[in-house]
């Protein structure tokens, strides 16, 4: 169902402060993990569950670097080690709690979920917070009620532009036809195509004259588990519809995805959106978020129907199409972490 | 659980219409099924599931005759026959979604399950519908949480108006104790009796002078899934008590009902009841309708608490009484379809 | 799962009125069961399902001692016996439904759900109900969504005041620093302690001077299935610190406690708290009162987290800690019971 080694994005880190209360629980493929920040800013990753008797240590204390189970006191220090054990003095070895490598950067924070001493922050994908200087980027999150590989094919091939985002970020009948260069890398694929002389999408199209027609360029960076990475660029259209554009730069943005499957049926989905600091104009970067805001419920809105059709049906028989191609490159990555992981494949999707 | 080669009521023909986004959803006998009228006014019913991926066809978008998927833009025309597929030329012959024949008669929409060949319109059910001239009818519907075998055996003896509808539509202890003649037909069962003598039930008491009573007249005609068509009666009370009834006709009314299973627990219920022109007067058949309304809520209240119990003891031993030849000769006319067909008997009552 | 040679409580006497419609409808240990008060004032408890075809009961009718079934008239007499069909003059001997032994004392209402020969009012655990004269004792009842086996380890060890009740009715550490004496009795256990030298509780500092210390005395009888009577004194502290309190009495109170778990995944709680008339001073058992109700929501909170987590790991290996003793010495009383009669021990803590 889930990679284990691989680093699972767990919020972004603004949501994880000095608070007294603040103990952040999440499910991270299939785990429930509690995160807190250390006096010294260090976020430690807990297993959400007691080893006495599994209660919720997210229900718990923070005690400098430690975390104390509110249900009978039993304290535990940032590595998962018990230190405390109220009512006796030995503490069993085996009284500790797993912790969890995590690492913040670009504003995410990030929770290996598989074997420690397999950790390699280098693992991490590249991605453009909202702390960058050079962009600014607007953040955002959602809750989704369906598998994270209708996620992966979803995100995997933008031709739904076309279609579910209609009225808000996409519309054109032009990007079924584009042809991305689909790459596969170690843990994921690069994907990169064109789309020319597109008139501005229904999000967008009060901003510029009638008539005005752009040349879009897709640069993308997707790992597993399905995070997703864009560079978007827009140009007035060119002439030159081979090759780069020859048009003018309108705006240069990013938009970073992260989508974190809680268990089988539900997805937290951190993204991003924002223009750099040469092409943002006030009330861009903002307007961009929130229209991810609102494309990102359509898509919500489509996956979930989706998903309950896969539930009822899961061994259907349906037929490939050649926009697959980049689902289906994406998820035989998967595939393969998950076969070498030794995890059966899953039938949905 | 269903039986497949039936009309299955799928709803009220007004609620279908021309509107640009009306793509009625319904789920039916355990089908997901997607209903639209073409420009013609023809109704169409679709599988709401695509065949790429089971994205729901029901958030897809109108085109002429045709449908399409709002996901990845395949289109459908009404034989189900994929008709484009973006981003290719070639269309595969299995990428098609099914089918299902429909029919508009008595302003319901009937839809066939089963192998589309047998598909034989004179099987749909006898009704009286609120476009025709000679009578009165409202409509109304409601979903019920309960298995459709309870509303069979639920409509299938009515003694239950004594207790269940007191207070509306029922109230005497002559229900039970009426003979009803139950008639097998080939898919179903017809029911005739007299219930005599009685005062007027609590939804009307404040229309009749006290102690008035009445001779009231049942002849139903019921037939799988679970489609119930009653015309009823009213007679100020004859000295006769056997035979026709030698008073006074007060109202002519027909009910038509058609219960619609979802799935394993609950169905959808079209109903609706009025006088024929003859006996209407200003409000009678909107009352007719309006009791029924609040009278179904009390079957459904019934028939919700003894779902939930039947699904905790589905194997408990139950008894027979007298009271249900009625509802066993409906049970067995259904049975004996669903084996025909190689359907399991359900254990649920 | 439950033992069945037990008295579980089913509520307060004085949920179970003469009100026409007054019919109560409980779960309790996997049975649905319907209350109803006779015109003596005699409880009759029913199963709440009907041997025809599992109607619920509790939506039927009291009719003088009986109870009538409102979906097809069937009646009851108190003890089970159908005295009447409608529509037929044989009732077959299996016409019946099953009705439990049944006891009001100290103002609850305990209903046995086992073998009726075996129904020993005797075996009724020692309370002191809010109609007792010389106490003043205020009721109050929850529902929990936990299995009752956590409520079981939350009430065997109170050493949890010091953590979940910080802000109420606990908070000091001395609580898992008592050694209190389990005594096991045969159907449950007997626990002792004091707690000397405290601060007022969060829930009462607001009366006393600061500085202010107590001792506290905890006497316990908990029996199956988890009901919990402690007699709980508190004194001003006093200079001796082994054998009695030599402070002078502040308040003598009595707290009853009756968890009934209703299926695998919650429990009704039946609860009151309430000083003795000598100790009493106005508005002290409504505080009382009134704290357990907050108080018991920080426990459900704590257990429904709990819960939760037990049902995605059953079968987790847990650690023991010292505080087990009561817990782990009560759930074995209950395991040897449950073992007697032949049920699996489950496997949730």
């Amino acid at each position: 169902m889930f990679v284990r080694n691989a680093w699972y994005c767990a919020g972004w880190n603004y949501e994880v402060t000095q608070g007294r209360d603040n103990l952040v629980a999440r499910e991270i493929a299939g785990e429930r993990v509690v995160l807190y920040r250390k006096p010294s800013g260090e976020i430690v990753a807990l297993e959400d569950r007691c080893p006495h008797r599994q209660a919720a240590l997210s229900r718990g204390r923070k005690e400098g670097d430690s975390l104390r189970c509110m249900y009978h006191g039993m304290k535990f220090a940032a590595d998962g080690a018990c230190t405390e054990i109220p009512g006796q003095s030995v503490i069993p070895e085996r009284a500790c709690v797993r912790a969890f490598p995590v690492v913040e950067k670009d504003d995410w924070i990030w929770v290996w979920m598989g074997d420690a001493a397999k950790a390699d922050p280098k693992l991490i994908c590249f991605a453009v917070g909202p702390s960058h200087p050079d962009w600014v980027i607007r953040t955002s999150k959602m809750r989704v009620n369906c598998n994270y590989r209708l996620e992966i094919a979803n995100l995997a091939d933008l031709s739904h532009l076309a279609w579910v985002h209609e009225n808000t970020v996409g519309g054109s009948r032009k990007y079924p036809e584009a042809k991305p260069q689909h790459t596969l890398t170690p843990r994921g694929m690069n994907s990169f195509f064109w789309v020319r002389q597109v008139p501005p999408t229904a999000a967008v199209a009060h901003l510029f004259a009638e008539g005005t027609l752009f040349d879009l360029r897709f640069e993308i960076q997707m790992t597993v588990p399905c995070n997703w990475i864009m560079h978007f660029t827009i140009y007035t259209a060119g002439t030159a519809t081979e090759g780069d554009s020859n048009g003018q730069l309108v705006a240069d943005t990013y938009t970073c995805q992260a989508v974190t499957p809680r268990d089988a049926d539900s997805v937290d989905y951190y993204y991003s959106w924002g223009a750099s600091r040469a092409t943002e104009f006030p009330g861009l970067s903002d307007m961009l978020r929130d229209t991810l805001n609102i494309a990102f419920r359509e898509d919500a809105d489509v996956l979930e129907a989706q998903h309950i059709r896969v539930k009822e049906r899961p061994h259907l028989k349906t037929i490939d199409i050649a926009l697959d191609a980049g689902p289906g490159k994406m998820l035989w990555v998967l595939d393969k972490l998950l076969k070498e992981e030794g995890e059966p494949r899953t039938v949905a999707a």
